[in-house]
């Protein structure tokens, strides 16, 4: 079968291998691929920047959906036939992340799942959403269950709050959608207008160009009833902390998100002084990921992919990932 | 000025009298009384079945809403002019409500707000969100934020959830259209046809008429997937318990409500088996309130009332109550 | 080898029987039983009061503790020589319960763990505190974890609370020693004055004699500085409820634990009007009970353990739990 | 009569003058203080470190204790003869804290305590522990309610947790004996070995010298079984955070407290990947402060008062604090 292998670090060296079918274990469960999703942390792991000590060649992405094919004897949970998504951790159930789920990440340290056959532990399959194509479902694992565990699981959301997300990248995104699934309100930054009238259209209530307005903090701050917000979702690269520390109310939530997060001096006192929460949000666990997928059906919400490339361009994909003219998420369909 | 009396119990003796302007002390707020909103605790106390020790006279009423007229000089939060609710406790501010907090319960105990003119003390008086009519906003302290409390804050409602609301009263239907701004899924019971009708119009995806189908438990958790509802309201008479209880999913809540809940052998086997919380809600406090407005403003939520009759017709409003056939609501206009 | 089986309903059919060694799987854990003990439970189940549709013959007991003498090739978390206990659930490892989970209790509905050589799945088996003797340990599977979720998890005891254990059973008993590992206060009823006075040379800070004061719920709230208790652990027979409800604080948390607390007619008024709530507890998850266990071993703690017997004499032993005046654990060892 | 007055920034301009009497209004509470405790903020703010733009003349200190002289009429909570301690903000009852109950902090901006005479709301004043010395009680309001907060309120300690506190002043004293009424483990580190010898004495499971170990993170990573601790109480200066995360386990909280926590580049990509929650930690509300009394009381829990300097003796005071060598607070006596 074909999947791409990161053979070196560096986009030219990611490349379509022929890899043995994969084998099915008792309690593991075969997928026929169909569609991906593109995150960040790809982009970063197969230039090296991710992990530099990555073992190659490597399947990179945690990300996909398809069609279960066949199953292991001890499986319980799927049957041939099924639409499905993989976790982007095998082995994270539920309760508390440990150092042993957390090493079960796929794409990064081991195999992922941008091959024509995937192999994985029933633990790491859920049924899809049956309203959506294969493509939408292949953005839930990373991205959506990001936001959700930030907004719902760690932040509470709850109609009337105000949140934030910078940026329009497929974690913001999920955020603006969920938040309005709960009756709250969103702002949300970015350096474009073109996209800050997407958002708009899809219901963010308030847009920032954080061009024109470096100092955004405190226009935010303002929008949310001068009190601040009840919650950011922080994306962003260095520099962006601070302002989002200064749009917060009083008590709020600040959601570490993404390897873009680091660097810059943080101003650990306004933390301290407003008793603002900083929490790390690692995508999250397969009850989560459950939860998700019922409001995501009952809700009929369908997530916004900005572009489908074909699986033979996957180097174009991340090129156009590089040029951060999307909104959303960057998908491959077989 | 005229204000309502319970010179005795009975309905008949309900009457209009002669009060004096009430008096506002340095952190007291006087409101001219635009709208009430009837509960059912106030006809249990004007029949003297809510508290047989009721001193007498008394004014009846939890639920007002007005327009300040004047403010002690000690007063920081409201100023005249200003459009504003009272609250069901007078002085439960935030934080758990302490033996203290509880007995500032207004209209069965002490004097309500069935009267032209009202003096309280400011942190009984809270700003009705602006979209609202005074009728409107008359319907939220008692059974809004009953409601808001079972749901929000103990229940923790969240998109994907799926709820029971018993019958179509005040507390159900605030229940239904706050699940739905949390994107939470309803299925709600009542006797009548009609009534299930008009929930299904408001939105409810599932509806039971519990004449026809008198073990509606068994039903209610095959809409919920098989595997029970996440929460219920019951605000029901004797009997519904057990079957809120079979319609719960395991640790799953049932919120009790409202003073007719009593009565009946409750199935705490069940209860204990299938690890359920029974939570008992007793409106909530002002900081909750406010919470509440602002998700109310912000969804542009208006309270369903179903009929508004005259300052001296609230006889015939309490006929109406009792007769059983409204559908949210019933207010008073001045 | 040997094991119990319940032959026929009734404790002279509780008969021990030859049993082919049972075979382990990959993922399972064989191991050589040292000690059990017995709860409320397992009376009921043997006199076919639990589940009267019960499978015979079947083997009893949830609780027990032994020395592993083999695991399957799949098995990562024990090693043959490792001093186990089972688990309550075999396959309830965290977050919430689920009905599939639910049904993997042990000893009433499948094989029980009443047998000299009992194999079951990893996720059944936890490593026991190290300075625990086998019958001590045996104990916690089910009573200790049962009194851990009810204070610890559900009821998120700290330092200052007040909290009242009815009886002086294997729950009970576990609670005054977890209250107390949390810097809280306990109040313990009993019937006779010899066990509250060993009740009070464990810690207890008062104790109440309930023949002597049958209206002992006022007398509690006395205690607990005229405000009520914080919590009540609920393990009685009918006639309690309301006494622990009147016992309760504004807001508190009655858990109700044990097969024994069904009966009579419930004051749901006053769960009601005083926000109480009601909380089913059934044992708890894996990652509840490694957290006791590291609890546990870092204070030093003792089970209680009233009398230990022989394996030929478990007949005794649940002539002894019937006789009622136990304190604490009745155990047997091999 | 007398008070300390910040005349102008710099310890030798924090002198004694005469003040009037302060007048009490209907809803304040007269105290004739008897005892005070230093914090690290005094002493910023003294220096002109903690608010450069603070108004002078005014008076220092956030925390004391004494003896209730007077009452006004509206005043329900305490009577004259109450011995009681203020509370670090006047009208931070309960709840969340907001932007107008944190500007009402004492000491920086307003008034503080070091006077012989205050004048306060009885929202600000809060009946202390029978058991303690005024002296004790003084040290209550900042230190220990910040250290309570930290570890019960946002940390939600358990038995069986393990937390590492950083040096031996106030708050990581009170975490110290905080952590051990709940069953908890502790880490501690100092610079000095004597500190550290305290430290054991008063229950410290695993002590540190920074000095001799730099890289002090992994090492109390191993302390608490390889995994890290549960929570950090983050007290110190630049360059403790990275190791703090580093000590910490998967999904733990940093608590952040005390003006001494900024600076340094925060290894923000760590609390993003192990899911790290940190919590800025401002003191807290007044029904937490209840709460903790009722803790004290229970457990009859008595400060670590390290020296006590006469009304006089202030300077010295200070200078003593400065120099670093106190263990558990610093306390002033009339």
């Amino acid at each position: 079968m074909k999947a791409y292998q990161i053979e070196d670090f560096g986009l030219e060296n990611l490349r379509i291998a022929d890899r043995p079918m994969p084998e099915s274990g008792p309690h593991q469960v075969l997928i026929k691929m169909q569609a991906w999703s593109l995150n960040y942390r790809d982009l970063l792991t197969v230039k090296g920047l991710y992990n530099p000590r990555l073992k190659r060649p490597q399947i990179p992405f945690s990300d996909g959906a398809g069609e279960v094919i066949e199953v292991g004897p001890e499986v319980r949970s799927v049957k041939p036939g099924d639409r499905v998504t993989n976790t982007f951790f095998e082995h994270w159930i539920s309760g508390a992340a440990t150092d042993e789920t957390a090493q079960t990440a796929l794409g990064a340290g081991r195999d992922g799942v941008l091959a024509e056959y995937v192999a994985v532990h029933e633990d790491g399959v859920i049924p899809m959403p049956g309203h959506l194509t294969y493509a939408e479902a292949a953005t839930l694992p990373c991205a959506a269950l990001t936001a959700w565990n930030a907004l719902v699981v760690e932040g509470k959301i709850k109609a009337g709050d105000t949140i934030l997300t910078l940026g329009t990248g497929g974690v913001s995104i999920f955020a603006l959608q969920f938040a309005q699934m709960h009756g709250a309100r969103v702002v949300i930054t970015s350096g474009s207008d073109e996209k800050l009238e997407k958002a708009r259209r899809l219901g963010a209530a308030h847009t920032i160009n954080y061009k024109e307005t470096p100092d955004w903090g405190k226009q935010v701050r303002k929008f949310a009833d001068g009190r601040g917000v009840d919650l950011v979702v922080e994306v962003g690269g260095s520099g962006t902390f601070n302002q989002s520390v200064a749009a917060l109310r009083r008590g709020g939530m600040l959601s570490l998100i993404g390897v873009l997060a680091a660097g810059g001096e943080a101003n650990i006192l306004a933390v301290l002084m407003n008793g603002i929460r900083v929490q790390g949000i690692f995508v999250g666990s397969r009850e989560m990921f459950a939860a998700m997928n019922t409001a995501i059906e009952m809700n009929n919400l369908h997530p916004v992919v900005d572009r489908i490339f074909s699986f033979d361009n996957v180097k174009a994909a991340f090129e156009y990932m590089e040029a951060g003219s999307h909104f959303g998420k960057i998908c491959i369909r077989i």
